[in-house]
């Protein structure tokens, strides 16, 4: 009963999934679910990023929190259009709240969305929301054992940042174990390593997301 | 109908946790929950506390893990039964899980079980497993953001462990903003801080758990 009822939701939302990503298209819009632990930085690589992609794509941000508007407030101010999505305590976003987060957004004045979704490394990755790519973050602090230890995620990613290399002196985290575990689980799986606090590989991620875009 | 499955479930999963809870009660066994994010430091945590605790209590570990052995062979050696249940992508244990690895372990010759939780601030604090307590752990470089962000947690915890205070002077975390926030959610809230790398706190902890014990 219960294996029924999640196949049911996931078939709902695969649906629903297929619309947005066929919308997508026709709006010429580049849309990142951007997936990872809470306190990875996925809120502070956009506050990086925002500054300069702005420059030279219509932005907007999609963020999903299960409770509070903080990353919504945090993002304030960098000039894009935030459409917050709270899910009251569920753990992942649905293409149905892509859709509503839809309606407040101007689609026709935008060629890229990033969503941030909720911090969980396991069930937003079950989720299809109609993104283009699926941007997995891992910060060392975290550890280097997480991709084999939390798989699909990595499966479905389409890149992976490597986030607070800033901080690899001082944590455990073996690089090697890291690339080997990640080259056994998807072997073609780009990986790129940045600091958002002295600004390590933010320019790479730019130009990662930009060649996305111009090959939309 | 969805809504109607998920009650049906969390009431199948209470009945379970209470039976659970029962059997504890007259075996004389203490039981923790331990939940955090993945790389908080859960594992790390019970390598440095069995040790200790086994010279005085009769311990055992239910490991739980969405996919692989991993943290079940860290703690392979530290002499204390250990049960793993790997939940193949769920991501939380539920009282069921609980059940089907007491069936592994010798109930009339412990004193203490540890329940490392699925690694996700979400999910497993929904889901009642029949423990005495659920200790949350964050570490210093997940932000202090997050017992507002993920508030169900820490509003069910009986204890948070603020985990890595040896990064503290790498990372951006406001100890007042922390404390403040934990303070609003839920006012008598114990926090040990402690650090895994240079020792800080896990006397305390392991006091902490001494003193639980003793009580039951």
């Amino acid at each position: 009963m219960q294996i029924t009822v999640m196949q049911n939701v996931l078939q709902a939302n695969e649906k629903k999934a297929s619309e947005i990503r066929e919308l997508l298209k026709q709006k010429k819009i580049f849309m990142v679910n951007l997936i990872s632990s809470p306190g990875s930085g996925k809120t502070t690589l956009l506050e990086k990023s925002l500054p300069i992609l702005k420059e030279k794509y219509r932005v907007a941000v999609i963020e999903g929190d299960v409770e509070t508007d903080r990353d919504a407030k945090r993002l304030d101010g960098y000039g894009v259009p935030i459409a917050l999505i709270t899910t009251s305590g569920a753990c992942h976003l649905e293409s149905v709240s892509i859709e509503k987060a839809f309606s407040a957004l101007d689609l026709d004045a935008l060629d890229l969305i990033f969503v941030e979704n909720v911090g969980n490394l396991v069930c937003p990755a079950e989720f299809d929301i109609g993104e283009n790519v699926k941007v997995a973050i891992l910060s060392t602090p975290e550890g280097d054992d997480k991709p084999m230890k939390y798989p699909l995620l990595f499966r479905e990613a389409s890149l992976v940042i490597l986030n607070k290399t800033d901080l690899l002196e001082h944590v455990n985290f073996n690089s090697d174990n890291f690339y080997s575990d990640l080259k056994n689980l998807k072997g073609n799986l780009e990986v790129i390593e940045t600091s958002c606090k002295n600004g390590l590989g933010i320019d790479e991620w730019i130009e990662w997301l930009q060649n996305k875009i111009e090959n939309l």
